[in-house]
């Protein structure tokens, strides 16, 4: 059972509760589509114009249309409208403060892909802008310490 | 522009290069439901039998068998067959390193979940079992430097 994390106080046994507040169900009630990921995914690579999200998430433009308004709708992203010298007005979308802070899920999923199904190795690689190393998504408790899944305990707070 | 993950070298500009290997699109391709991610989230709570996957997931009983003949297809869990002495054969299932490799995507949801959507507050944490403080998912560099979406590079390996 190395994988698995340890129950502790009220939550001992599993089998007398159930996750009726659970956050990560919150959350995939928000991001309910790949699609969806795929739109942050891009916001974070700073694509900001419509076209643009659909061509570069390789959706249909009726698909971008509705995850975006689902996105703002779920303040993730923000939009705005604003105008070049001498041409006409245009949204673009950027992240919130809510829609930044998924970075760390996107980046495990990406990190998770490249370990486990990249064919060829993985194309690309997210660094540190001040040092040039390699960043990865880590699990680290209050102290500092890296820990694992079977390291863990759940708790009420 | 805070938020945005630099572009650099032959990825430099984001125009002229479309995600064609996305880990991220090919994590979801795997992961394609919220159902698949609250099994998940299960078995990393030690669930093993199939009962109890669908009652804790809080899923139909063809969907859940649908869902964890997926996850083990896709090398997630393992299912093996067990008899405690008197009793009729079982299944159950256990994480993969695969699967369990996926803990920091849960975790990240978990914890933006926790932030951004719990209503009441956040109703279960996690705990580093040795030492007793609260473990939050992060992004770090190999130089041991942490890490937000505004300091990164994206680079081609």
């Amino acid at each position: 059972m190395e994988h698995v994390v340890r129950m502790t106080g009220p939550l001992d046994p599993r089998g007398a509760w159930q996750a009726e507040r659970c956050p990560i169900a919150a959350s995939l009630d928000v991001l309910t589509t790949r699609s969806a990921f795929l739109l942050l995914r891009e916001a974070f690579y700073g694509t900001t114009r419509f076209d643009d999200f659909a061509v570069r998430a390789g959706l249909s433009e009726p698909v971008t249309a509705e995850r975006l308004r689902e996105l703002v709708d779920h303040g993730l992203l923000e939009r705005e409208d604003y105008r070049e010298p001498g041409q006409r007005t245009r949204r673009r979308y950027r992240l919130t403060d809510k829609g930044a802070d998924l970075f760390p899920a996107l980046a495990a999923l990406m990190q998770w892909g490249d370990r486990w199904l990249a064919e060829g190795g993985a194309p690309v690689e997210l660094r540190h802008h001040g040092c040039g190393e390699p960043v990865a998504v880590e699990l680290r408790c209050a102290d500092g310490h890296a820990v694992t899944p079977g390291e863990l305990d759940l708790a009420r707070r």
